[in-house]
């Protein structure tokens, strides 16, 4: 169970519990030392034979947990008794596959290789449900993109925007965030092998070779050097996770805001269970907003912790190496299940568009005054419009009326603007500037800067 | 961030873990129904005999975790089918007893209060585990307090401390943290039950007895009122635990300073197998003190979570709840585990103080030049003083001569010192000013201040 | 200019800016200066005289900050700029005072212990504050005890609250922030002063006399020893104040929830130009809230530095006592900035009961089917109850109806209640439980437990 | 956390406290306007002339900064009052140009677009500084290629690497460093210019064609939409700016441990006065490496401010966007300073090649146990070597004998090395494995991989 057990229903995904679960790792150590074995018996540092004994071992059941963990307390790391029991259930087969064993290596080679393979597994995850999620997003912000909904800033109301343009801002980051990860990922899977120091040293000169070989056999890019003082590739790959989930969590935060009784414009779509309240049968929460909230408050946690752990002392930090090693995997949890909350509500995602109008109409043109104050200005200077505007909205505030009824009533209007060409202003239609362009431009119409 | 799986060697005991283990939440959990179902039968809203009906569910064998997992994600918390398993699991055996289970409670006040009755386990665990430190560090600074060494600035040799007063630094520090434990707990132990919104209001005007009666049967205080979206209690006793982790992680990092090869004054004992390298036979490597330093790199970013998770909406947030869950059992965890630690460490410390006394010889006793300043100071001046001894440890440097050789030859420190009062000032026993007394006054000899 | 300049309106007051201000440090290192040199006079150290001469210096007019900042680089830290400054200042009057300066100090007991004299300021202007928004929060508490509200879970409408309960829950954590901050108040008012290395070497045996008068004239305490490399009084101090600015910005968020343009039931006061718009003529903007949750924002990176500083190496750390620096006045900055929005939200609260009212009606009762459920519950089982509850919410919310009329035509409800009594069961005012009760221990009512 | 004041001289460079003074965030929000309505005259939407009208006001020598901050405190930003002073200072010159000022943008469009332009210096600096620095490391690299040291892991002696080797390790983490502020360069150099809520309602069919213009003015390019509310951008070049101080604090960290007094090996360079203490004239203080650690420690939680201030609130969120306001900047300062101090440590570095042999030699051999090891497995099997030498090391350690005397002594060696076979496996030199194959692909030597 990950994520600490009872809350790993909200904080990770079923397949990337799995790939980075114990079993998960004990299987990439194993795979590690199996292409090590491979790449050793072609250099002739291993016993003819030796890699085809290991592969026997690539589904690491010979592991003992138990006596893994107990041994691990001592030696600091779990990999020295991984070896030990790997050693034990080789030998069993064949003494010359366990004489070569781990050579040239040492316990942080197939520690960080081993997580860099299990990253690999993680972000093919990830792509695959981003590739979803992208879809899922294209599609409704080319369904509500005429939805015209009230803008608002500082959680007051604004001039109006469109539901598709809201949901076309969150495309647009999520594709920046894909290719930071496409970035970070180029530089994340690569072979960690370096040996005692990293030098290799007790390969001779045969380092490079088998070096080559091992990343080759591993599906792993060969680094320029070893890189385990070096930590950027691990931070930065867990950094653009973490802003991943902050643009779903802003996501996730509108719609909650969206799904306010008081506002009521959308709601997470889901089974019929979803959402309810042990004690309150008339409510359904936005469970799926909340988690991506949650989700995104965890995360620059782990951010700071990978940076922090940054300065490394020498060849092999004194601590900070151990403060990684649940910072990585818990980000791909993290993200994994960001991604799947995001796309459970895209798909059920139900707008009323009645009710978007309503909250329009309730505010009684007060937030389109900025369209009449810009056909004013040109006429009378800016300074006079955003006053006369402001007189006519406190008047509509104070009084509950309509800035139209107000504002035909005040001569500096009548003056220049029609009944109709007032009303005409404060429709709220009419007052969505450049907002289809945008949503061309992120859905890909060829016309968009037409 | 989790530390179960396969860094719970290094992150946790298995005490905490199992405090803060599924199984003992789900306890948790039925506890507070159990008691809840007490409370209400003593207002006579629940049938005669719930209570006893209860008390059989106390080992939560009833739940289907699998069966909770699948349903929270749905739910946004395990407390809904939690409740849903118990209702089934109740009604074999009572029909009666099932009807008035969580009468009056929310999700949140299942899920708050169990996991303040979790704390509390969490915090006896803590205190019996700080009072073996506590004495363990009281007596290695009782044991050490004449071994002179080295005092380290900037990492740089500095006038001379014992290693009993470099202890009794982290014994003073170790009694505010534990000071600071118990003010919080205080706080933290109280009961959380406020039904939907915090008023109680489905229990009419009993609530009020009910919650007392209920804090009574759990052993927990009484709040003036329920503090559902009130983290700060929470928020603060994850606040002290990271203080000691970090008190804990000077320690470890001290030692390990210390052990390095090139200095080599204290050792961390343990097994023969501790620390053992899997590719260098010699070495033994700082296992614990690195432990220390791990496990406090990761506290900073749980206080965050938790104090960025403080403004949580109306009567219960959206999301920022969620973000606590982790947090506070993995603080636990990871007190417990540096708590561990240090224990060990100090237990099994070796000290070398010949090794001591040389490093502190390889220094030509330049780290006391300021002893000759500040006798020098008052005849010739502080700035007068200052330059002179500068320019003696610039000679003694360039030359590889010993300070005192240096100075002997200087007439303006012959006008007032003779050589052998050189060699006294010089002699790092005689230049320990006030460390016994702070040291005494750390280990409580009454004659401290006399 | 604190705060970075131009961002000082927000994250700061001018007091607080003032208290840690580079004029104010320089004063404070001054006065541990001028407090030495009398310790140092009356203990026959200093020449007589010499206390007096520093007096004469403690406005810091002398120094030169471009200086001090350009040898700063040089020298790590600007006390050993600012004390050659004071050296040669002093020397132009008193040659014999000068000689005795900072005898016995290293750099780290005068930037410390000035911290800590500009900490007591900074307490000194929290206290007096908190004590004023505590007193304004209890009025408002007690002005709005029966202003009935909907209460809100997931931003979902909830069963009700009065808004003085909404504010009591503020109030009681404010209570605790202040008994926290007041506790580690105690322990952080404490001298620094240990030489080099902590024993107070150079000043032979007196010491700890000296210490003593110190202390007595900075009006400190004397620790047990020196903490230069225990830095846990520093760390709880700006966490305890991060805790504070936590239930603050929880105040901020709720009332901005409450500000929304769609809930419109309580608005920040202020001047007539505060949170006016650029562009919308229309908008007040929850400034000050927004405020309290952006102040909050930045408080736990804070916490987090401090945290991560604490394992200084041996004597005097290798860069994370620099990174406290800016930590600590920064915290006290924000703290006093976010009491003081919060009061002036609190002064000119504007309280919309009637809207509150309308909103309650606009849910159609459907909050309140918990009350309902609650009385069924005894009589056809809690499922049942609950389950009729669901189907009476969900026809409600299809077809626009009132909960009562959906109720009073359901045979399992007509069964048990009358219609009057479905209505008496819907009236918000009906359904409040122990609020009254528990605002009444909130403000200190004698009958509160009655 | 702000870094001006008596702080700055660690945490910022005087280029880059320059970049994000307040006077040069005034003449970039100037610059914003100046050439909005540039765009504005070209769309006939301002009078001819007005944009060379604003053109002189480019130095913003007319802002009254206290009477913007106080405006501020109301408004919620700086935006209003600077737009204020701005529109009464142009109104003396041309009332036509002043009614045309800010028309189209909002608020955040002038300070996120004026933060861009900073970002833009910013990044300038850096990137000239960067290359300087890579070069001083690449040069370094090359000078000590062969200057063999012991490796060191968990702060324990290691088999042998070299300081040129040890640099190799920055040098490629600083190249991947560069490459991602190049890639988050080209994302973050984007206009913010939206309007009310980002449609540029106000400047009705117009807004594509006046934002491509202003974009082009500003030298900056045009995003595909306006990005008020979506803030990765901003959060990413922090991010990449986070891991490169941290590379950069792994460099300080690893020199200041070798320049501790018991290691020796390197030195920070620089004038005589630097790290010279106030009471220790011995002492020369590693204050470059310090500031490199100590400005890391700020880092992660800037980066964490960031992060945790996505999600906000709809077309503009309430609080968090102010959140970021001094992050931004304060990262470009830490960043700066550590570029800055790591290239003066390179430059001044000096080198003892002497002690680094002298301290290879005092581990008597130990080290090299794994080369011994490593000739000794294929003919004894790797467990057995293993158990060999750590009999051998156990003795040698033991007995304080070179590890060479005691292997020579054992038959098991015996039977398969001579002694002098022995002894060349325990010369440092010969056992460096790939060590000068990764400098010279670190360096770009043509033959690295031949």
């Amino acid at each position: 169970m990950s994520s600490s057990g009872l809350t790993s229903f909200l904080f990770s995904t079923a397949e990337m519990t799995s790939v980075f679960s114990p079993q998960a790792q004990l299987r990439a150590l194993t795979r590690f030392e199996w292409a090590l074995s491979c790449a050793l018996e072609a250099d002739g540092r291993a016993e003819p034979g030796s890699g085809a004994v290991l592969e026997r071992f690539l589904g690491a059941e010979f592991v003992d947990v138990e006596g893994l963990l107990r041994e691990a307390r001592d030696a600091g790391n779990i990999a020295i008794p991984f070896l030990r029991q790997l050693t034990a259930a080789v030998k069993e087969v064949s003494e010359g596959a366990a004489r070569s064993l781990h050579l040239g290596a040492t316990s942080q080679d197939v520690l960080d290789t081993a997580l860099v393979l299990q990253i690999r597994e993680g972000l093919h995850l990830l792509e695959d449900a981003l590739a979803r999620l992208e879809a899922a997003l294209l599609e409704q912000v080319g369904r509500h993109r005429d939805a015209v909904m009230l803008g608002r800033t500082w959680l007051q109301a604004g001039p109006p925007v469109t539901f598709g343009l809201k949901l076309a801002g969150v495309l647009t980051a999520l594709r920046r965030d894909r290719q930071r990860i496409r970035e970070e990922a180029v530089r994340v899977l690569v072979l960690q092998f370096g040996g005692a120091v990293g030098t290799l040293a007790s390969l001779g000169s045969a380092g490079g070779s088998i070096a080559a070989n091992l990343a080759q056999l591993l599906e792993l890019a060969e680094p320029e050097m070893p890189w385990h003082a070096q930590r950027d590739n691990l931070v930065a790959i867990v950094q653009v996770l973490a802003v991943l989930t902050g643009t779903l969590a802003k996501l996730g935060r509108d719609v909650a805001l969206l799904m306010q009784s008081e506002v009521g414009e959308v709601f997470e779509g889901g089974s019929d269970g979803r959402g309810g309240s042990s004690t309150m049968p008339h409510k359904h929460n936005p469970v799926g907003s909340a988690a991506l909230v949650a989700i995104h408050a965890k995360m620059p946690e782990l951010v700071a912790t990978m940076l922090h752990a940054m300065p490394q002392e020498h060849e092999r930090g004194l601590g900070l190496w151990q403060a990684e090693w649940d910072a990585v995997p818990e980000a791909f949890r993290l993200a994994s299940s960001s991604i799947g909350y995001a796309t459970e509500i895209l798909d059920g995602l139900k707008v009323d568009v009645g009710q978007m109008r309503a909250n329009l109409e309730a505010t009684r043109g007060l937030p389109l005054a900025e369209a009449v104050s810009g056909v004013l200005a040109p006429k009378i200077g800016r300074a006079a419009a955003h006053e006369v505007l402001r007189r006519a909205v406190d008047r509509a505030g104070t009084e509950g009326l309509h800035l139209s009824e107000v504002l035909q009533q005040m001569p500096e209007v009548q003056a220049h603007l029609s009944g109709a060409e007032v009303d005409a202003l404060l429709d709220a239609s009419n007052y969505l500037g450049s907002a289809q362009r945008y949503i061309a431009r992120a859905v890909g119409d060829d016309d968009a800067d037409g």
